[in-house]
């Protein structure tokens, strides 16, 4: 890789699937953020609601390069 | 929150998806438990047959408030 | 069971889903291994580019019995 | 100890403290089990609320002997 | 698998090895629940006495298939 | 919840107790950051002085909503 | 820091709370070991009697500096 | 040691003990591999069938050494 | 429990099996301790010669009181 | 310590040693935060180049004292 | 990085440092193995002799791309 | 291995490396016990000056046998 990483611990939320939580986490991040290389999965939960699942819940850390 | 909680943990199966694992094991405890109110991850496992992934099943500990 | 099981530790990646990369990770496992009978997640990440997910990568352990 | 224990999981919750929280928990289990053992503390939480904590959230595995 | 599961996680203990202590929670566990299918050791412990083990503990959480 | 979450860590510290620890980095988290909504005890460690505790230490991992 | 440290592993019990374990946990060892620099906990466990906590117990290591 | 070792990862079975399974396990791996020194205990499992342990597993890694 | 415990980590190893092994260390352990009470296994390995089990290796945790 | 202390998690790379990406880490990071106490390592790994270690990459998180 | 992925463990020994073992694992695993392309430690330890260390012993999971 | 072995856990600390670090710990435990055997790593850390790394800091458990 060379030069040096940061992560940044972000929640993603959706009420379709956790792939789509990760989506809606990294492109919230992007927003403000520069040179998102890749992310880690850290934990998957979720919110019930009448007995359904209502919301998907993805943790993750995403690391992205630092300007020299 | 406010009172107190209980965990039951369950694992889900599905053929299509782990979301969908998850889905199928709230349904089902929420036949007989109520309050249900949200559920974190433990562990993701599937069975293979012929080479395909045949079934996603998903362990789950599903929280829910205890009457007073 | 029966018998003896060994795991082979792979990585299978997708554009689509951690359901998807699991497929694709169990379909190249038994072009060469015989008798493949489940898996189980270790750990989920991915690559992002310009701002989105593109490529999920799920790293499974996968069983399979070894002959007598 | 002899004979066979089973684990319930719970969470308590505060306005005070852990301490508090787990007896919160340990009490409410009483009510409706028996021959409560021992507590293990699985995690710590806690709710925020203007800056301030405004509720302690503790899980605990409660200990209970089973009937012969 | 198909279809949903439930653990229950317990303690077992014997005064002989850690496999009798996972035989004699298991047979507790079969008194009250049906179509138990696997167990999966948690931790293993025991106490001592006058310098000799006089007791081996496991804990394990034992799966079983809810009725659809 | 709904909306995209940040997580920070902070380690807070108190010569009276964990609880105090924890209450004492959520208000200066508090000072820079809106929105917080919770946290999650990461470690618990402290300080010892003339075999005494002299100081609580309490590593939490704070969360808060990120605006759209 | 300096020089080559030691860790004693202690477990500390209390009727109060989790913090007055520690403490006299870190007043015991101090009994028969000098320069006792910090404590990290372990596990927070308890005892149960009659549907109340009667006791707290937590594991702690111990850090303290050997003579050169 | 010197020189460079592999592990493979395996799972034993029997209907005995686990320290049983171990040996089965460790027995079918001596068929194809040569040099192996050591084993270590992943986890324990096993299957139950009309309220019996019906089946000790244990997944263990074994280390051998390479040939320069 | 009252008062307070400390542990000391030990291996034990034996031909026969884990079991054995917990019991060979746990004797040493009292020919220089007194008030063992309890221990907690920590991990399990074992040797291989000649493609069979030669030597099952048990690390546990024992704790015993502290004189007041 | 006395204060509030915050971390920031980062990824250091160096082609010598884990020790010299350490380094490299705590460097870039001292360029934009003051007042840096201490770091822990999380994680190392690497990248390999035509059968070499091209790169050493340790995560680190770094504590840094807050302004009251 | 498209493509499946293989993981296989291996312990690289030194008498230098724990970077000369993770290099020596390496280029024993590239005598048998291509497309070699990165590498996660997973355990460090060691051997004493007369009170020093002789030999540092790293494990090490090595990725590599499976041919499509 | 054959009888019984104990662990000590101890912090070596140098300002060169993590590999000099575990040197230093294991020659000075070397002072005081005798027939050490293997080390272990169980963590890495380090202080940080004027925004460089002033000293590593390596926990590790030593294993010695204890005699008959």
């Amino acid at each position: 890789m060379g030069g040096v990483y940061k992560y940044t611990e972000i929640v993603g939320t959706s009420t379709k699937s956790f792939a789509d939580a990760v989506q809606e986490g990294v492109k919230r991040a992007a927003k403000t953020l520069r040179n998102l290389g890749w992310f880690e999965v850290v934990e998957q939960r979720g919110q019930i609601k009448e007995g359904q699942v209502a919301e998907f819940q993805v943790t993750i850390k995403v690391g992205f390069k630092l300007d020299d």
